[in-house]
């Protein structure tokens, strides 16, 4: 493979290795790897053993579970490429820890995703893209430009490639702009669903039924996180008692915080569909997982930042079936 | 009045001029004037009379239409009392313009309620009081303080008092929280209600009907804003419809762009209840309109940041029926 | 016209679209159009529906009347073209409002100007240039590059076509400077003259006299702005009952906030020379007016600007009679 | 002399220490020394050797001549009191060396007056307070609040007391507001006078007449800065050439460049008024110069900042005879 | 304990309570507990309880393994306390971790330290107190007050009071300096040694023996930081060879990355003294570890800088023998 | 000479002029002269008189005695480069004043190093470039990039020129890294050596040996900084007792604050080296000065920035014996 000489350098950080090498690979480019040391205290050095002195630099990398430490060497590493005159420092975190701490849901509390935005800024980062932002107005969050990219996209070619019809269905009322999108990506003529959670009693959260058709319909509850994945566990079971015949979970990113199991053995889950958002090799036994891969359409992406083009194109470009 | 010798002082931005002096009242504090002088070529000089050397001052505002008059007006003001020493500048804006445009909801378009942010801070102001703001997550568009007040309390304590059951209707999906807090403020039982809405075709939202029992109650749809009022209007027809005996519209703020006409000559609309948080001293004679006044609760929370105590507790006084 | 292959792009704000057209026809580029939608509330959407990616973007604009939405809407369009991965934000502000608040003129007053500046710089603009500033100290209000372009260039050309011979003169003490700027550069060998203006009482401003000769003369009165027009009218009547006998006022900024009819109507005034940094199409049927355009002049500006060149280049080709 | 308890300390820069101890005095306040320590190399080591801690803290300083010199080493001392926990401090700059370098006068030159508001908010200045700035827009070269004071009220209240009356004379067209000003002050009916000053040939400034009646007339050429002074006793000669009877130069800030002789051994001078906004005990001994003290009026300035009073009460009683 | 009414709050975080509620005792004030929820997929959520509207807040904290975590857990308190409208926030961090990277030690590597200072004002970190930094320039990193504590008091009131003489060594030339100073405060005479080691081959160094007397003597290793520990017990055995009597070894921050096996187990070794500056309940078993609790230390500092008094008095007190 | 097409330009700074025409040989680039007016009350006007728009600037400068005239030089020059549109600001200054001023040696003290780093940023500075940091640690003021370069390399080409052994000595135990680094870059098999001090009462500091064999050695005294030459000289005598033969003293940074004659003078000192960091033009006529020029390791070091490669490469070419 070889390098170009374009004054671009792309990193992978170490839990995002695999899918930066795959964009690498893509490109036509060599992804550099961190160097990181850890010592004996617990503490990091991340730095580049190659210049990076005024070239354009991408990082590939996500804020996943464990999220302390994948943020500080983050920033670490950033802090290392400005002192060492980087032109732009450019992060695609394909996941952003702390997205959901968005506002100050009663007094006190901090705003978790604005001091992460802070954080990027003050290490020096100067452009992040993004992908399916848990709540998009974080782009806000930022001084600096944020390119929040629709995974939906991702979705939808695999979808279309099953040559089936589905009926996309949002596991909650604030979901529904989302699922409806897919859906019309789709273009199978189909209505979305709704899943109608009520609460009953306080913090008792309760599935009153489906708004829309799911009977005899093949669907996929369609999510931007799957966290310990109780829920929309729930919205399943809801699904299959209202009829639907194959029932699919997908989400961009796929946390798992409790494990794959309570997927992999529920028989009510016929298949959960993620992206490589955030790696999960260590998962790949499991039948019932289907990882999509990013790496094209982030190659896209970053080549369009390379060559200055518009990624509506690219949008545009999946939309029409790519 | 006699002025308190604690170093506070308060001002009436002029369209925030009634409450202003409403507030005042309430803390037994005298409101100045903003000095305003607009010249021939539409430029406007503002400034205080007085001195406000290193004190605590709060401005009352809004920034409804025109929004950019308006907006110029306050940062204006804000630079005219951080140039004269003031120590702290706090602004109670009870209406927040260009709330909406809270994230790029399509490329290259701008976050202008970020911008807002950003030229508040850059004028001077410290701190922002806001009331229910369209998307809490501004809060995270601010470095400084923002407490975004919950108008609910308002409106609770006046359907209270009246005596009956309403059953609080959500006017879309998204909306579902908001109209479940007001209802367990009522706590009278009774579930909420949600205006099901369905895009059936590019740019065409259809209501496919209402989620929950309204037959034989009576309903407030209650909502952030009431802009031109035409998607709630319809929302009140479909809710006559499925049986609603009573139909009552609440909103914070009620913008009214095209006028009341249409609330007022509408025979399904029983009513419409906003706050000052706008001034709509102009549209007194309609019959079917009720504004509520924040004076009280706006006088608290300005007390509670006089006497650095929490508002939380200003919460609680409410919720159990004050 | 063909595109450029050389990363800039010009965008022309709604105001300044003609101008804007004739600086792209000078420069053989496409003046790109702002998008821009008003919602029934006042608030605006300005964006631009092409790529602006690692882009250099001039923007062509000016803040006169109504100030307060020419503002807000380039503070808005520099946002969105920051969010849009500008490379570098160019503002070529041909007229800058607020600029004669430039000072706190008695205590407690704001520095407006200064704002504006602030203003410009938090929504993302890398580089302002003006032309004939009221203050050219208004330069240091910033902290990006203001170039503060000398409008003097353009009316000495004008004058120098009509092979006659002109008296300069400052309608006050203060505009000394500037007259004798333009007089140097018709090189005719006439001083210039001053409206010696005193203060009688307390805001009473009264003529008291013209120094410098003007009797059987052709002058012509030089300001950078015209506001309502009441004093420079005052001086052209001053300098005729001094035996003048050609009276032209000239101004770059020209912004009859009161209207044309009051020059056009006075038989003492016998041409009212502006640029076109405001448009003015709806006073071209007005016989006295003469508007010079500064397309030439800006075009080679914004060439210099992107081929790195020397400003003062084009001012002495300009002195040299270009 | 007494301390106060209220958290406020004063401390003279050495350039200052006389001034400042005659504030100290006014107030009945200790003013404390600045340690320094002038190493070998030239290195300066500036502190303070009693506590700051939370205090409100005022330096009595000037930047004239050495002006590097004495900006570097109030720079370090804002610095110390920064890293000291001072909760706020006030720079009392009776002179701010560099003002006049307050625009690009042309193309590539430096705005140091602007550098200079930079550097004092980078070492962490929070308030200026001035007199008599060269030009009052450096106000809005600072982010923070700039209190550019009046000095004419320190020449009214000494000609005042001389029961003589004065024709205030403006050296140049550009100060006519400041000797107008002062002329009110004095309240004696007579009309200014303005040094008619013309370029002859480029770079050759020609006096060409005064404005103005000044024949048997007492007459005080008012300015804010004597540099050298060349120009303004050519201003003397004028006035003495159409009759001036005694001729009067007051300027608030006296840096006499080239000494004082040209000004001692001139016949034609009568008197040199200046203030102690520089320090001149070196020229204590030439019997033309006159130095009025600013003490009490800083002091006052000073206690109003404590009590959070108005300025404008203070120009008010200088102004009714105080 | 009564809570006194001075606006003033102390909170301790997790890892630094038992520290926090001695200093409370000692103050006779309450320490807040600080609020804290860790989510399934690792991420926290941290915030007060009860109101910190404007008051001082005082958060006694230490960033020890792990440090990321403790880290982050501190900025996101601190953010929480920003947006709660807190009126200053001062970190007394007893330990700071990331201290050692301070330089760039080859090209192209962050530091660390400098980051962790932008990221703690970023987050609104208002002043920070250290203890023993192992550097002290880091104090300027930080653009806020930073009062780098000196640890040798608490060791010099330990040591004093046992009645003994040691000689105070320094495990390698770079701390000379801090041991001199513990040395003068025992004030028994004794001059100082140094182990003296030399790099013998890249990457090996080599003890060479030792600079000074300890024949005979009881002798005290000082450094700031025990980290694994290895080098300090090398030095030790170097000195029980030059003929030491007693070692032992004092550190103001013990981390034991490895543990305190290696210490308990070797003979050589009679003490480790280390302060609770890390949190060692842990450890409380192992006979040869004393800890000592900076809790009044840290008490009388953060008195003074309640009551605006000097550190330097306390440590005046200290040096007296306090 | 030819210019090159690069848009890059280089500046030397007066007291700079030398060595920067030296490196602009080296590199076959014109270096363009800092126009310099000074005015009769001492303040500097310093500016281009070509045209930097949108250049990389590169500013060879020093701010040695007198620093701060040196330093606010150079901070007026970097505004007008800013102002000027420059696109990029490189300083490479081959001294750093107050660079000794790098922490709060006792409380209440400033940290002008940092303060230093702080009015370079604020100026417009956009990376520094220095050689032989008195404390690397400097490195961590900045926001910006510095490259901290190793002067070591230029004394290691000289002093294995001279085909001799020498041992390197440090003159105090802090030196003893930077006394290594030169030793192995030597190659010669010899260890370092260091001077003992201590203190043996308070402000006395006695050099108490030599740690290592110097005996019948020739030795190299290596420090940062030459200032007064007080104690090296005192190291000199110390090494001659202890038996070494020829004596250098060699530091990167001669400051002679007191003058060569004391070297020159003094029969134990063999020869004195350093480099041109400083501009010594005036002491060329002392036998025992040599200046090492670093005109071609500094020009090998901005053709790096230039081209964007590797220092450490640059490093390595010298370590091999370049």
């Amino acid at each position: 493979m070889n390098k170009k000489d374009d004054n671009v350098v792309i990193f992978g950080m170490e839990n995002s290795k695999k899918l930066a090498n795959e964009i690498g690979e893509y490109l036509g480019r060599e992804v550099l790897p961190v160097q990181k040391i850890t010592f004996a205290d617990g503490e990091q050095l991340l730095y580049s053993d190659t210049t990076v002195r005024n070239k354009t630099v991408f990082i590939i990398c996500n804020t996943s579970k464990p999220v302390n430490d994948n943020l500080m060497g983050l920033l670490i590493f950033i802090d290392s490429l400005k002192r060492a005159s980087a032109k732009r420092i450019i992060c695609v975190m394909t996941y952003y820890g702390y997205a959901r701490q968005d506002r100050k849901a009663s007094g006190r509390q901090p705003i978790t995703a604005k001091l992460v935005a802070d954080l990027l800024e003050a290490s020096g980062a100067n452009k992040v893209i993004t992908i399916d932002l848990h709540n998009p107005s974080i782009q806000g969050f930022f001084e600096i430009p944020v390119d929040d990219l629709r995974g939906q996209f991702i979705f939808s070619s695999e979808l279309r490639n099953r040559k089936e019809n589905f009926v996309i269905v949002s596991p909650d009322h604030g979901g529904a702009v989302r699922a409806r999108q897919l859906s019309e990506l789709l273009n199978t003529g189909e209505q979305i669903a709704i899943i109608d959670k009520r609460r009953t009693a306080p913090n008792v959260s309760e599935i009153m039924g489906v708004l829309g058709n799911v009977k005899g319909k093949n669907v996929v509850i369609y999510d931007d996180i799957i966290d310990t994945g109780g829920t929309i566990i729930h919205a399943a079971e809801a699904l299959k008692a209202q009829g639907a015949i194959k029932v699919i979970i997908a989400a961009t990113h796929g946390l798992f915080s409790k494990g794959f199991d309570m997927f992999e053995n529920n028989p009510i889950i016929d298949e959960v569909i993620i992206t490589n958002s955030i790696d999960h090799s260590e998962l790949s036994h499991y039948s019932k997982l289907k990882e999509l891969s990013m790496a094209q359409f982030l190659g896209m992406v970053i080549q369009a930042n390379i060559k200055n083009t518009s990624i509506t194109e690219i949008y545009d470009a999946y939309s029409q079936g790519n």
